[in-house]
């Protein structure tokens, strides 16, 4: 820290920093207290949370990435394959495009699930009963209902009976010691739905998922972040099979033959 | 798969798929044989390498992931928060701007070094003796400084005498017996450039990791993609805190603020 | 178009297609009838209205292109600069990482001030006399404020009297016959929300230039991408800038030197 | 400026800056000396190259940006319209996944071939004789190839014969005077190419662009930053039409339903 730095109350940062003998990473010695002892999962967990995570807590995040990295040839990942064929040696690039399309389409769900979830319990009890929080659902709800909102985390476009990440996800969470307010939540807003609307939604896994981060102490704002992590690994993966076996071209070449000419804007 | 694929044969890939009630990633069941079983840094090694890692190959990712995923308050966090302050919906982009300064400076020696290592190493036993491999690493380095190029994986702008990453790294590698051909060249590739030029330069911890990863079995060329899971986490970890506790606003307006004119070229 | 794009009736486009001797842009032949012929702004125009501008019409919309194209060492620049320090050899992610900050607090209020101006005149007409457009000037500012949303296009955080680009965008638009409707609303927006809040906010370059694009016929949900074109110009000029004088490296040293240690999350 | 400015001398800049009641870009002010009077090609001239062009450099100018602005449904527009698919709300994170593949292979090559015509006319007069240029054209290609490289700026996978924007933008270059030696290198480097291969490939639009953009004063290495603000004009153009009538999600769904698997790696 140098001396200008009492001008600049406002510079500050506790995720890491460097001496020429010492790398910092959330406050712990990163060779002497990092490397050889925490995972991947384990330090984002440190540098979001600010403590790190107990071995449930470690185990359960880890079945949110994992349920969230991939599914397959996705938008996401034919951009970054798309965007690969025209410049492989800056595969910084190819990720980057295929994180871009995590909008509000696509895993942005999980994010939205994770505030309205939360936005609904502020100021319930964290052990809330089963009949607060069924009250809280409905609520919510009817409040997304009457502001014309989609109810978010229900549904899922291919998994309309049951998205099958979902039933294992609260399985493990129980299995944990994990299953908290927002997953025990979510269970009712599906219900509530199903009431309100009479239309059974099945409670999909990107909302699941949401809600699961949360109760591990996730902040909400930062849940559309985590599952960025766990895409990036699926993106490296597709790009390293784009490697070894690239359909980017031909997908371009194809699609440019079979288009025919569309009107234009009138 | 549908008739038409038949025509596309270059349509394939083994890294994910879903039907309506089954997701399949890697080639398992995702809810039954992935979630609860596997950790996200698992994950990415079955969809990067092609087979599950054993439980040594598995620490060793976690002590490189770990390694590499962040340095502070570097130029690609400062892009992301400075990304973030314009676009605060929109976190996705800012994780993207992030990485995108993951390029030949920053983070792409890791992925440098794996591919001048692997180059050296075509043809040779991956169990050559030390006699061999210093001989290989005199050739390469003489190669590289009569086309003018800088042996990648030495020097560091900060860290001059010893990057703290680099002993550490070496002996855990050691440790789980992951002490391969890659790892070993680039120790004898420092001593022969310190020969060539009379000059040392340490190990820097991108070239450990980016040599680590390869004798893990990561492809080289996938090397550089793989260092950015890792720096996803610590991005992500920046953007919680800048939510927190922003700095990207301040930045700007001092920066702007503390601008002088520049002469327009000549 | 092939065989197969009878069952691809989707698969349409009318923005550009190349044979082994000849390139067509948007219906146009490019050397024959582009080339030489038209203006970048020009076939802007046409690619996303559908038709050449006028003379009137592409020399408005140039005044509002330059009005947008640059603001200094803006976050968005700065970020363009920062990631160029990690990936010189890489300019296509610089210019996208400067990009990626144009979201909803800079740039993206010209699109939400288009949106929300022609939101506004659904069933008026365009030739609406003064005292109608008034009446839904005062309705949009109601609904708005009841909202809870701020209205769109007002204020600046340093013009905070006048932005010196409005008199100017509103003078050349009357000079050019091409003072429209969403142009004539925003001033009676800005009327209307100082009679309801009592407080005077100017209309802002941003959303002066977002009313003025919608009067040029742009669709309202492409103006947040016209804006684009003029700070991908702005942003090509900065790293131009950046590799005679570069700045990112010193400015993340400066900042890294000047951080203090934050305390973690609680 | 600021006191501490005084402590920076590297934070300077010519493109930009703002007070309450001014803006100044490139050196004007913005609403009196800029709008009205620039188009959006002539600021961008002006701030990349630190004068304002010409008549006829305008035109020209003009000519190159309109030739390499889109070339229909590239890899680059379907990555930037498959990336809208799943963030409609963030239309800057479309644009710049589309920007993220303007690489070595698609765009890159303008920059290359600026850059190699700049290289190897070091030292020699601007208005230098056919003969010399010959000499120049034979030694930079022999180079070229002894290093095992392509000849950048010849050959094209559809246009074989003939790219058809070349023999125009070389007429329109005569006929405003701008015929000038980066120009005239190319076509001397393409009949060098032929003599010492043996193979005739005609000079792309890349390639020709790329000279053009360097005899007009722009600075090689930002040729390829120039070519992005053609580019953006045709992303955006696609993702306007992508909005009115959207190929992205049909695609995705049609290429993930044709897909086989394909054997992992081994």
């Amino acid at each position: 820290m140098a001396a200008v730095a009492d001008d600049a109350p406002w510079l500050r940062s506790s995720i890491g920093s460097a001496t020429p003998d010492s790398i910092t990473v959330g406050g712990l010695d990163l060779p002497a207290d990092v490397m050889g002892r925490l995972s991947l999962t384990e330090l984002a967990y440190l540098l979001i949370v600010g403590r790190e995570p107990t071995a449930a807590e470690r185990r359960m995040l880890d079945v949110v990435l994992v349920s969230l990295a991939d599914h397959g040839l996705t938008p996401s990942a034919l951009a970054a394959r798309l965007t690969y064929t025209g410049a492989p040696e800056a595969v910084q690039g190819a990720v980057a495009a295929g994180l871009l399309g995590a909008g509000s389409v696509f895993l942005g769900p999980t994010g939205d699930t994770a505030e309205f979830l939360a936005a609904a319990l502020v100021g319930v009890a964290p052990d809330a009963d089963d009949a607060t929080l069924a009250g809280v659902a409905e609520d919510a709800v009817a409040r997304c209902r009457g502001e014309g909102r989609r109810v978010p985390g229900l549904g899922h476009p291919v998994h309309t009976d049951t998205d099958p990440r979902t039933p294992r996800l609260y399985e493990l969470a129980a299995a944990e010691g994990l299953l908290g307010p927002h997953l025990r939540l979510l269970e009712l807003v599906a219900a509530a739905t199903e009431v309100q609307t009479g239309r059974r939604l099945p409670i999909n896994g990107a909302g699941a998922g949401g809600a699961a981060l949360v109760d591990l102490g996730i902040p909400p704002t930062s849940v559309r972040g985590v599952v960025l992590i766990a895409r990036t690994a699926g993106l490296v993966a597709h790009l390293a099979e784009e490697a070894r076996h690239p359909i980017g071209r031909e997908l371009w070449l194809e699609t440019e033959d079979r288009a025919a000419p569309l009107d234009p804007p009138t």
